[in-house]
């Protein structure tokens, strides 16, 4: 079958090439892909900026599509079901925070990008009947994150001020999503003017240029400050993010793009009883309340563009120079 | 009446001096003071530390005693009772976080460093039976500082790992003493060996000297890790602290003696799902809670020294250099 792989030869680091599957091992299914999905993770796969990376693995965290077989053990009913795949393996049992076997679908275990994936076969749940392959394909590992980041981190409440930075990633974008469909009134920041008339569009009600040298001092005049922000740059924003958040409020991020910060202010944090919470993708759990919630909700994904398999090269790059408004697809 | 107020005029900037009381405005009530106690508040207050330092105010946020005249509008059973004083004025109605007029008795407001003092007859509790006036005295700022750390943001379960840092200082004693009546599995570290004893006789299974370049890694080995660290300094030990807490752990600080640190490691956050919480004084209901709390399970502040109001320089000193192991008391 053909697949995208790592492969530190190219110069792309990239090879869409033949790949040979396996048979499968008892409780495991394989679904046809007929939609897969970028992550940043992906980007920082090719860029070798994580441990144990191999080549020849085959790339993605984010596919949907149908289980075209299954191994001994599994339900004879999964087979032909349209299904989404919760990318985040052997969570384990505690709500608050992934054991130690914890994985992720995509590197080392092969990904998505390809015609066929294994994976176990309780990853599985059904696609969400209002959203076409593109769309499920674009939900699981950012929207997932974001919706335990706002939920069972955040636990934003109706009414309450949420700011989610960094407009345009796809985490950044299922936050704002979740968090209007929650009655939040929200506010989202980032560097194109172009990415905050979007999410204008979407519903957010007020917006912020972060290269605004004023936009803290408009932000608490705007909004008198965020119950929370959701947040995965770091670095020196943080202490721009404990200016703006209100007393109590909580600051929830899931990456540091931006790397460590330079300082905290610490007292500012105890006298005004903030919380900086970290949170990484979600357990089964949060995939199962996400998707109920999408469905209820009939919330549809962003899709920025929709690549095939041979223009993958065009879609990493799109995602490193960080060009996209919404999720980037490749279908087989 | 005497009194030990603010005087920059003195070497010590300690005055005990003749004060002349008020008239109480409706809804007050005069304590006569039987013990009143130091919190680290009264040393920055008397080294200038804080914004809004008046001269002659009198100093103190501790005390116990009984009530000598009530104003307009007071039940009149809460005379003669014998009562303690919550510290924390104007919390306002959201459990979350103090609102903006939230004050703290002794400072700009005449606190408990003198023979009687006027106070919102809603800032009294009864005094808990099993408690000398010295004990009830030494417990109303710290042990609702540490009760709130530890309950309501810390949310210690029986049989989880507790660490609190810095053990001789009053909030740390009492979230110790806290911890281990709540069941948890309490550590605590000192760079004193005399106070890791002190410790130890209370019932902490295990100490830690932070001087002792080996203590995280031992502190990992010999507990696997704390699900919650309560702190009062911060500074660059926060990274320490990083890293002996597990997975999901929460950090708390009340305080930030040791200043910002002047880096975070963000990844170990948010890959970890750690939380990093401030946390100041308590809300009505903490300090209602803490009380019941402390009947029930008769515990008992650990009281440095008494000294009398005529020591006060003394005790001050003692405070400031960080001498004592447990509460520092005077009596008028």
């Amino acid at each position: 079958m053909k697949a995208i792989t790592l492969n530190s030869a190219q110069q792309s680091k990239l090879l869409l090439t033949d790949v040979q599957t396996r048979s499968l091992l008892p409780g495991e299914v394989r679904v046809l892909i007929k939609a897969a999905a970028l992550n940043h993770r992906d980007e920082w796969c090719r860029q070798g900026l994580y441990p144990n990376i191999k080549d020849g693995v085959i790339l993605g965290s984010d596919g949907a599509g149908i289980v075209s077989e299954i191994g001994e053990g599994v339900d004879y009913e999964l087979l032909q079901k349209e299904v989404i795949i919760n990318p985040a393996l052997n969570w384990g049992d505690n709500q608050k925070v992934q054991g130690s076997s914890f994985e992720i679908l995509g590197m080392p275990r092969n990904g998505t990008l390809a015609e066929s994936v294994i994976v176990p076969a309780d990853r599985l749940y059904s696609k969400p009947a209002h959203l076409t392959w593109e769309e499920a394909a674009a939900l699981p590992l950012a929207g997932l994150t974001a919706y335990r980041a706002v939920t069972y981190q955040g636990n934003i409440q109706p009414g309450e001020n949420l700011l989610v930075t960094g407009f345009g990633g796809g985490v950044a974008q299922f936050a704002v999503q979740f968090g209007l469909a929650l009655g939040a009134n929200v506010s989202t920041s980032s560097s194109s003017p172009e990415k905050l008339e979007k999410a204008k569009a979407l519903g957010v009600s007020t917006t912020f240029n972060y290269l605004d040298h004023n936009w803290i001092s408009k932000a608490n005049e705007d909004t008198n400050g965020f119950d929370l922000i959701i947040d995965g740059a770091v670095g020196d924003t943080l202490n721009h993010l404990i200016q703006v958040a209100k007393p109590g409020g909580k600051i929830v991020f899931y990456g540091a793009t931006l790397g460590n910060p330079t300082k905290l202010e610490a007292r500012k944090i105890f006298w005004n009883q903030l919380k900086i919470m970290g949170t990484t993708m979600g357990s089964d759990l949060d995939f199962k309340n996400m998707l109920s919630f999408v469905s209820e909700k009939k919330l549809q994904p962003v899709i920025d563009q929709v690549f095939r398999f041979d223009q993958a090269e065009e879609a990493f790059d799109r995602m490193r120079d960080g060009k996209q408004m919404g999720k980037i697809v490749l279908v087989p």
